[in-house]
């Protein structure tokens, strides 16, 4: 089975991992499932043909045989289903990862969406500065409760899963800020996620690649 | 098997099938399966007990057996996976079904929410004005790309499926600004779903719910 990827012809952070196709790429290292990257430059995620593949212009898409995904939560999703380490095997369990996938990006992200909005498409506008505390308030919440949640346990349910995967990367959009450093539960756990060896190959893939000649 | 969600107590929207509940209550619905409301009062979303099963503190909650689950976007893909109706059996159709409800939930949903932000929680602020066109701009972009993808189809993709059951309820947000009319396709969409007997004893279940004395 050949998967191949899309990812930026150069991501816009350089290869700090925050680009989107890094979640897929570790997803298919904790499994051992290999993948080839096809590059795609700005303008061509614009293109009629690359808008088949991805509606919303945005990497990462996933191609396997006939099969094309697009957005990283499905993708994720795929890969654990066909392959084993990513999601518990009993039912249960299985179901509460899964919805810690989409508590990751429906319930965690978004606030973080919006501060990045505020930060990087507002910064110049007269509002920016008076606004900015609001909307990092409005981010914390959700930051906290996954903090209570999470305690003193090494993951949000049992063993490390697709939902730990999502959590991590989203929260890994707070690092740029120093936001994280605030939230030391979530710092530690985003740093042991970090230290997974499957993140860590992820990682250097993508750091290849978006400092390739 | 006995199904519970939680439901706010009293929906802030009155009954207008905004809240969280009506979505899962759909689900059930498309695949048949009865289930029961327990209603929470804002007072209980916050305390510990209420948490232990929710940690966002929100609503709503689906518990079945032993099984608790949160998130609207896991509840249903779990309903959908222990029932037919709201999945394609093949294997590929069912990821790309899949897909498209996080698509729903990550691509089109948080700049809907950051626009109800500005809306209702920054309403008073004196940038409030100014800024609002920028938000709407970046909202109309996801809105687009999901008009020119489903075109003059019906569904997303083939059949009616949970990816449909999401990427409506995300739209229906929309519906109170009037901003929904804008794109024509997507309001004939909505209009199509809204207008499945499923969804309608959904909407007639939680209005009733709503408005009882």
């Amino acid at each position: 089975m050949t998967v191949t990827i899309s990812a930026f012809d150069r991501s816009p952070d350089g290869g700090k991992g925050l680009a989107r196709d890094t979640r897929v790429r570790w997803a298919l290292e904790e499994v051992g499932q290999a993948y080839e990257v096809r590059p795609v430059t700005f303008a061509a995620l614009k293109e009629p043909a690359y808008l088949a593949l991805q509606p919303f212009g945005q990497i990462p898409t996933y191609e396997e045989g006939g099969l094309v995904l697009f957005e990283s939560g499905g993708i994720i999703l795929h890969i654990a289903e066909q392959h084993e380490g990513l999601l518990p095997k009993a039912a249960d369990a299985r179901a509460r990862a899964i919805s810690w996938m989409f508590a990751a990006v429906n319930s965690v992200e978004p606030p973080i969406l919006e501060f990045a909005n505020a930060r990087l498409l507002e910064s110049d506008k007269p509002w920016s500065k008076e606004r900015l505390p609001l909307v990092v308030e409005r981010m914390r919440k959700p930051l906290r409760q996954v903090e209570v949640r999470l305690g003193d346990a090494q993951w949000l349910d049992g063993d490390f899963s697709a939902g730990d995967l999502m959590m991590v990367s989203v929260l890994q959009r707070l690092k740029p800020s120093g936001l994280l450093n605030e939230f030391s539960v979530l710092a530690d756990y985003v740093a042991r996620a970090e230290a997974r060896p499957a993140y860590k190959r992820a990682y250097e893939a993508q750091l290849a690649f978006n400092t390739r000649k």
